[in-house]
């Protein structure tokens, strides 16, 4: 039997990802030691109860303490906070990463409170439910996906190397880039997708014309797949908005602007322009499938057929 | 063993819904005789192959000989010239319907042609997949999914409970209401989320900053449920669109107004904004579940894990 990769981890946020890592690192043997910490005594609890760690902290000072692999797994608007109260308990040579979904704003955030002694390794797992907390991890979570890391000029390629290996472990596949470049992919990838989303259930939501019932009830028709991306964390979202601005600006910008030319072309009747976009479009979904990046199955393989909890009262509509 | 509801049903059109009627027909002995018409010689021996109908048919005319129920199963657009087609050949007493996305377009369209000896009940089921043609049917299709019917001013009663007993006998719900509030209710809960996924797989794949091959590799971070609608049947919604053009039109300026304002809430930094936002569309994923409309399960439940088919060679993205 090989060593475990780290002698412990602390693992400083236990929600969906954190408790995934958790689940990895145990399944793995990743590590000797895992050290959790939340700022919630509710969650930490439920860590606990989970069996998630070996040690648990309401202190992430506490849990840093000795630890040779750091991992924030919190909202991105708060790991500066987190990097300035960790940084003078980190031990000699500790790598410090996170999973954050913007990168530009981590290391800002980040990089002025770590001393020179850590290596600080960048890293977005792309990988998530609709769903939070502890209680929402699983081993598998990460297996096939895209982890991608943003190293900094100055990061140790050693530090690098053991952060890769370790996201091999987790199953996933690693990807280096700029942490520049990582935020305009995620921007149309990820966070402009996630604002329609969540945009549109906004605007059905407020209807005077068509009731919040209805739209519930006859939501199989498409509306369903954008209530699902918009049950994400709240907090997590926000912040992501908030410190990847500029490229969600951008990606958003040719968004409406796209949007606006389709409008055109259905207020004239212009049906070549719609024929041709609906058909180029189709191209995109047959390519990720090809990659492995979703299900063929029609409906992504989810069950056709449920029995409704509770049927609308009559009159309810 | 009862009498079958209907002695002939004409299918007109043998795509993803047409050819799930056949089969609800069949499993449930709904019809003494099935007769499938299309106009592509190709899909018809695709039917025939597959043993959809009794008979088969290139001339809509010869297959409503003598059927006592007719349903549309074809792009909006076509329905019109269909119903003059068929009209000088149907049945006494016929039953005519459709299943059409939009349904004052089809009634209008249609409503003309048929002689008074018709019944014209006009039927949407909201069911479908990503995939289409004769190929793509199954059974299960409308299995717990919402059918509503638009009947007309002066429709025979007898007619729209004879209708009513199909969709339920094929495992659908059944809902009446005028044309009109349908194509409304549709345009937000169907079309415009379908324009909106058609928009930004478009968006994506015009980049110059991010490569399709990126687009594509990193897509599991959200974009990748945009891309299985933006993969629906390019000519069925073309028609929707140029057919219910009003109603889009109204929705997505509700819709543009609505993504301003969060535009303008991330520039200035407006977290409280975008976060009672992100609250209270999860209160709506949650009535979905509860109303049986979709599953509790992380990511739709779809597989977790594939392999891709192919690497993109170094150097490809």
């Amino acid at each position: 039997m090989t060593a475990p990769l780290f002698d412990r981890v602390a693992l400083i946020g236990i929600g969906l990802i954190g408790s995934s890592l958790a689940l990895n690192v145990k399944a793995g043997g990743l590590a000797r030691h895992v050290a959790v910490t939340t700022r919630r005594r509710e969650t930490l609890e439920k860590a606990e109860a989970l069996g998630l760690g070996d040690s648990y902290h309401l202190e992430a000072a506490e849990a840093v303490k000795d630890a040779d692999f750091v991992i924030l797994s919190v909202p991105v608007g708060v790991c500066g906070a987190i990097a300035r109260e960790i940084a003078p308990h980190l031990r000699q040579g500790a790598i410090v990463s996170d999973v954050g979904s913007v990168k530009g704003a981590v290391i800002e955030q980040m990089r002025p409170h770590l001393p020179e002694t850590a290596e600080f390794v960048p890293a977005h797992p792309l990988a998530g439910t609709e769903h939070s907390g502890p209680e929402a991890g699983f081993v598998e979570l990460f297996r096939n996906r895209w982890c991608i890391l943003t190293p900094l000029a100055d990061t140790d390629p050693a530090a690098v190397a053991k952060v890769r290996t370790f996201w091999e472990a987790c199953g996933a596949n690693v990807e280096t880039m700029t942490a520049e470049h990582h935020d305009l992919v995620l921007a149309i990838v990820s966070h402009v997708p996630h604002l329609i989303a969540y945009n549109i259930v906004g605007t059905a939501a407020d209807l005077e014309t068509v009731t919040q019932q209805e739209v519930v009830k006859f939501s199989a028709s498409g509306f369903r797949d954008f209530t699902r991306i918009a049950a994400s964390d709240p907090t997590m979202w926000r912040d992501v908005f908030l410190t990847n601005r500029d490229a969600v600006l951008e990606m958003l910008a040719r968004f409406s602007e796209d949007l606006a030319s389709l409008q055109r072309a259905i207020r004239w009747g212009d049906g070549d322009t719609l024929f041709d976009l609906f058909t180029r479009t189709r191209a995109i979904r047959r390519g990720i499938i090809e990659a492995g990046q979703d299900t063929a199955k029609p409906n992504f393989g989810r069950e056709a057929t449920a029995t409704p909890a509770r049927e609308p009262a009559p009159g309810e509509r």
